[in-house]
């Protein structure tokens, strides 16, 4: 949960006031978000999410996130998007720092995954992949292949402390990963961080996905694999083919897989597991006394990257 | 910040459908409030909050705080009231724990203390105990001048940590309130912890009052003197008189001070500023390791209790 940053009723009230929507009538910070703090504002004419971006969020980026969740929400997918404010600026500042009011989307994420969730998963990140087509603006994925070394080194003295042997089982593995990484699949914009709390469900019915501030250019095959990852291994870490074939065959209703790309999961999969091991690993290793922010258990991903190693050809996900 | 518990969306869904509010549209977790979950539920039918009451608020109390809500709405009090499920019953039992669901007050907390505040406050005070008098509950004060004592006694030992020589300042404190602490006052329902964060306004209107989970049947000038220490002193321990006599000229258009009352005023704003101290020493010295609750500064109230030590009448208060 996080909230950094304490805003004045009075500040507030202030930047409101820029906005045409109207009065101010309920403010309280939300306890969801890891990367920025959240605030529900309530005002005359409906509820709305402000978002301060902290400093784990470069500044230079914002334009792009903002921008491809407006760019989105015109293509008529149901996400939240950006409001302009009567000088026609969606990025500005308050309390010294870079702020946005947001649109409210309404829905739950799902706590307990269940096999219809995956379906309208699927659907959804397809007809994102196919709506970001248009989007001008490129962000490179600065937490893909190139960086998993650096990331590594900055931990490896200390990885033992979570598990021996993982400083060289991490190793080798890398190792694998850039010699075997494919280049030439389709790319476009991806989410690339599709976990179940930024996917939110009204009853049955997917309602729409948030929190855009890992999105980037990347093989859209890989941000098939994070979900894949995300959402189709059970708490006791078995992989649940059921839900697999869900999200791919509900995905390539609405933007087919080539034959090229489907031969890349496997090892996008173990990518995916890498990037997520590896920023686990950091932030658990590196996390400050006091953190407000519990860190995940890196060794969550450690099991889902042993699947995938051990898997031969797409078939395995129920292909 | 606090929410201490995840509620699933399953477990939500069957826990609201048990009342007339509408369909479940959002729920997140609230970063307010310190000793229970809270968290904004938005259904069909508009804005209610759900509170789980975790362990540091005692079970069988929660009649007594939701009841008080209850009657006080009822005498046309602005604040939160705790809706009935379809059984009759406001209090019932959610992921293991005592939850309610209450309905939502708009409004801001001031975090600029102004002077119309301190007016706006002093008649809500007023307002809540004379709405409180038919009330048939009782719940004694658990954190009176009877309870100092063993307090200061379980922090006795390291309260030098914090300032040198505070372990004597505080046993000689606590010894003059024990002998001079009045008795005979009107008394009657105290809301006990009345905070500018659990006083909601809208522009300069007060719009209600919140958090009555230290709500007791003590001094209603007690009450008063808890406002004045936490109203009317600035960030640099000034006093504002301006403030303490709009405060107090407001609560006494609705609720007249006796002249027992007011020579009371000093020692009671003292035994104010000693309970405070002493929570907020406990909970500095006690305080767990990664705690997501930041302690609050003890000695805040030391500089409170040294000025009214030098206070020989309530004409220092404005009067």
């Amino acid at each position: 949960m996080a909230v950094y940053t304490d805003v004045g009723d009075e500040e507030l009230v202030a930047f409101v006031a820029a906005y045409d929507i109207g009065e101010v009538v309920s403010f309280k910070g939300i306890a969801e978000g890891v990367e920025n703090s959240n605030y529900l504002l309530q005002t005359t004419r409906g509820s709305h999410i402000l978002t301060l971006y902290e400093k784990r969020v470069r500044r230079e980026d914002l334009p792009y996130f903002l921008g491809f969740m407006e760019h989105l929400a015109e293509q008529g997918i149901a996400c939240p998007t950006p409001l302009h404010a009567r000088d026609g600026k969606a990025l500005r500042e308050l309390c010294g720092k870079p702020a946005a009011i947001i649109t409210f989307l309404e829905g739950m994420w799902p706590r307990r995954i269940l096999p219809h969730h995956c379906a309208g998963l699927g659907e959804a990140l397809a007809g994102m992949h196919l709506a970001g087509e248009a989007f001008p603006l490129t962000r490179a994925n600065s937490l893909s292949v190139e960086s998993w070394r650096a990331l590594f080194e900055s931990c490896a003295a200390r990885a033992h402390e979570v598990k021996p042997g993982l400083d060289t089982l991490l190793e080798t593995e890398i190792g694998f990963l850039e010699a075997h990484w494919p280049s030439g699949l389709p790319s476009g914009v991806c989410h690339a961080d599709l976990f179940p709390d930024n996917v939110f469900f009204l009853g049955d019915r997917l309602s729409g996905v948030i929190d855009f501030y890992f999105a980037c250019n990347d093989l859209f095959v890989y941000d098939v694999a994070i979900c894949l990852n995300a959402w189709c291994f059970e708490r006791d870490g078995s992989f649940n083919v059921t839900k697999a074939q869900l999200l791919l065959s509900n995905y390539r209703k609405k933007r087919p897989l080539s034959d090229d790309e489907l031969q890349a999961l496997p090892i996008l999969a173990r990518g995916s597991a890498i990037r997520f091991l590896l920023t686990r690993l950091y932030d658990w290793l590196n996390h400050p006394e006091g953190a407000m922010v519990q860190p995940k258990d890196p060794l969550e991903y450690l099991g889902i990257l042993q699947f995938h190693q051990q898997v031969r050809d797409p078939g395995a996900y129920g292909l």
